[in-house]
């Protein structure tokens, strides 16, 4: 069975949408990844930090999935790293309303010595610093590495972020971020740039518009699946990361043609994702929903034109 | 050879974007859709209205396409149809700048007598009477009625687009218009509600993000072609609707299969209208190029997913 090396946060999230409000939930970009991945046939691991405010259960409910966990440092006295949002209307838009670092701010990752040898490598968003001390740990050379990353990083950080663009194979980012980091408004001159920055592979993920795969001059698309209701997004991306390099690892694959087929498998896991507060929906979803929903996917893109 | 018959405008365009301006130039509704359809091996008819002011050279451009203009009335003295529209900088909104009805504030279609059997109909964006009087002149019933129509009809002549939408076999409308036309957000319901209205199948048009074929409880999904610049939107949609109903034509096949066929050859044409102004990319276009770029709609989208 193949490793898969996960960095990102482990959180607790509020989330208010049209349709309610949540207290502090289970929530952070490793955690949704971590979950996604486990639908497939992989050896995992996260490496992050939260405080001892962490509760057992939420690590149990990791550890419950397969998922090795001694990745994660419990900062004694420390407060778990807490975000919190507003959705708008049109679920499009969202206000952060809270952000409170807390162990975040003065983590050094640890990858545990198992996983230093792991085949592939998500990245998900965090400090482009923390993203790259964990690279510079592993001491075979992974067969992908993935990254995730966020506006905030452009804005902040945006020397140390282009730092670990330039080791990554592919990365994942959404349309606006693609056109912030890049300066082009048209997506394919946006990845053509952000090709030349590093990555092979760039996936720019559109939200309920689908997702797009740049390799060189190949295009892949994957839609969403349209819903008749979207319930809250938070954790969608970080799912679709999770399914595309969970289903990378399990596969052993990184050509082309594979990729499109994790993207679809990100997708099709980002699709039910979104369908309840939090983690929720992923935590009670089963094989048997998955590969009917894939059949979904398929049927909805699916044609035959001779030529 | 299966008969299309087309109403809509033939009218002047003035457009202005962010890469130029043009002077009046050819354009309307029906002008686009009849160009589109030309791609396909169909007899073809327009049912429209202009002004003697109205070139012949433009006249003789849809002739040489074998479009049967005999229901294109010329009325004498009178003025052409004429629309400006100033397009903002991400193209994806417009201002209407101009809109002079001129002989179309009483325009009478005559279907001609040899297409009062057309196989199919492609009503065109119109005033829904006009579009309903076309349809009363139908001596046999045709195998599909295709309607496009926009916001400006729902909201001045709601109760008349109502009463023609409940006559159709297929609806094209963009996003915010089925969002308007049904009073609900999310497009699975939208088109659920739509369906109720009449039409068995229901295309909502998303720009740039594709098109989606609701039928039932059955969903396609046709991505439009990622393209490194778009020049000029203006008859996109109808372009559109014209390589949808013209496939249809020439296919004599209206089942749903077939229609996800028709939708990417609908979306795949498009692709090409707006890489410049107007018409202009469409009239010097081959069927090389079509099938060139119909084989990059297949490898953007196909999958091999094993179930």
């Amino acid at each position: 069975m193949n490793k898969l090396l996960i960095v990102g946060t482990v959180a607790f999230d509020a989330i208010e949408t049209p349709f309610g409000k949540t207290d502090k939930i289970l929530g952070g970009a490793a955690t949704y990844i971590g979950i996604s991945a486990s639908f497939f046939n992989v050896q995992s691991a996260i490496v992050s930090v939260v405080g001892d405010d962490f509760p057992q259960e939420y690590l149990d409910l990791l550890t419950d999935r397969k998922i090795d966990i001694s990745g994660i440092e419990v900062v004694k006295g420390g407060k778990t790293f807490f975000w919190s949002g507003l959705y708008h209307n049109d679920l499009n838009s969202r206000d952060t309303l809270i952000t409170e670092l807390n162990v975040l701010a003065d983590f050094q990752p640890k990858v545990p010595q198992d996983y230093k040898n792991a085949e592939i490598v998500m990245l998900g968003n965090l400090h482009p610093l923390v993203q790259s001390s964990v690279l510079d740990q592993m001491e075979t050379k992974p067969k992908l590495v993935v990254l995730d990353t966020m506006n905030f990083w452009m804005d902040c950080a945006l020397p140390e972020l282009l730092a670990i663009i330039k080791r990554v194979d592919v990365i994942t980012i959404n349309d606006e971020e693609a056109r912030q980091l890049s300066g082009e408004y048209s997506l394919v001159k946006a990845a053509a740039k952000i090709h030349k920055m590093g990555p092979k592979y760039v996936v720019i993920k559109k939200g309920e518009h689908g997702a797009l795969l740049f390799h060189g001059e190949e295009i892949f698309f994957a839609p969403a699946l349209p819903l008749e209701e979207v319930f809250d997004p938070t954790g969608a991306g970080d799912t679709f990361a999770g399914g595309f390099s969970g289903f990378i690892t399990q596969s052993e694959n990184v050509s082309f043609d594979n990729m499109k087929n994790a993207i679809i498998h990100g997708s099709n896991l980002a699709s039910f994702s979104v369908e309840k507060f939090g983690t929720e929906r992923m935590l009670d979803l089963d094989k048997e929903e998955v590969v009917s929903r894939l059949k979904q996917f398929k049927s909805l893109t699916q044609f035959e034109i001779e030529l």
